[in-house]
């Protein structure tokens, strides 16, 4: 048995630490104004490059229900967010209260749903991913857990020049971890920041 | 007459924003915990020379009167925290409601009392600063209004590596900017990022 995958977590946030805006919806996930977070990734994203094949590279991802299908319950015909070929093409462990058989899309992603807490989606995934990383993908509350519960090694920060004023943030209820900055770059419509994490 | 001096804002926050602690007093102005934001510039100066140089650059600098005296009224023998000689070695201007005499102390700082708002208090630190820049060096409120006057050019964040939780935010209430990073760079202990300030 190889070494135990490195689990990281990136996130884009605004200057002001929102990593959504208000008012999210079904029809509108990133809540109000929240689009631009996002514009180093559509708009620029040949300079961006390494970091978006960073967030692209884990071997296995999870994520909270609602980023999987916003706040209320959902339709059992429910396949996320991202159409019939998801960016992931890897599995995806869903954390839900909702039990539900795999979900299979095209390209590699299969949904699976965890009923069973963190713990055990961390275990699932790491087993999935072999020797490659973990990536926690959201939203807001799932990072917050894994982070007061010291499983995240690595937090990479996509920090957006944009003040949102109001919606989730990310290190809201968060516990004081110890937090290294180990590499820093900037590009026109984002500072990246990636830091080591010890609870 | 030459070109107007540009104004820069130099701040230290948290991870989560922050850039004071809760509980502030007159005892303990940064409020608790934040002492570990500034371990940048007092346990790793030499690394961080650069950005702590540009905070000692400006001509002039403005201060609100918490900054200057903390939360309440001032006895009129108070003379700022910093002891005879400050380390601003330059004119200071401070936004009140206390009229009093200029306080000439020593090293080059004068603190200068200005009771008619920061349009009054920029027009006299420019003329002060000459071709030199203009600092707005806090604290949040004073920054928040600058910022939101759309009278300062450059916000220098230094981004410190540390989760607060609770304490006054600096970009509370602040309308949303058009923020450009233009330069980045990372040490040990902070992440500096300058944003160029368009309203």
């Amino acid at each position: 048995m190889g070494p135990m995958s490195r689990v990281t977590s990136d996130l884009t946030i605004s200057l002001d630490g929102f990593l959504a805006g208000p008012n999210q919806s079904r029809t509108d996930p990133l809540g109000e104004g929240a689009e631009l977070l996002h514009r180093w990734m559509f708009e620029d994203g040949e300079a961006n490059a390494p970091e978006r094949d960073g967030i692209l590279d884990a071997g296995a991802y999870i994520v909270g229900r609602n980023m999987f299908a916003g706040p209320g319950a959902w339709d059992k015909d429910w396949r996320g967010w991202w159409g019939e070929e998801p960016p992931y093409h890897a599995p995806v462990f869903v954390l839900t209260h909702q039990q539900r058989a795999p979900l299979v899309m095209q390209g590699g992603t299969t949904f699976n749903f965890v009923t069973d807490g963190v713990e055990s989606a961390l275990e699932q995934a790491r087993a999935a991913a072999g020797e490659r990383s973990v990536a926690i993908a959201g939203g807001a509350q799932t990072v917050q857990q894994f982070l007061a519960a010291g499983l995240i090694d690595e937090l990479r920060l996509h920090i957006a020049p944009i003040i949102l004023g109001a919606g989730e943030r990310l290190l809201d209820g968060v516990p004081n971890l110890t937090l290294e900055p180990i590499d820093v770059r900037g590009t026109r419509f984002v500072t990246h920041v990636r830091y080591k994490v010890t609870p």
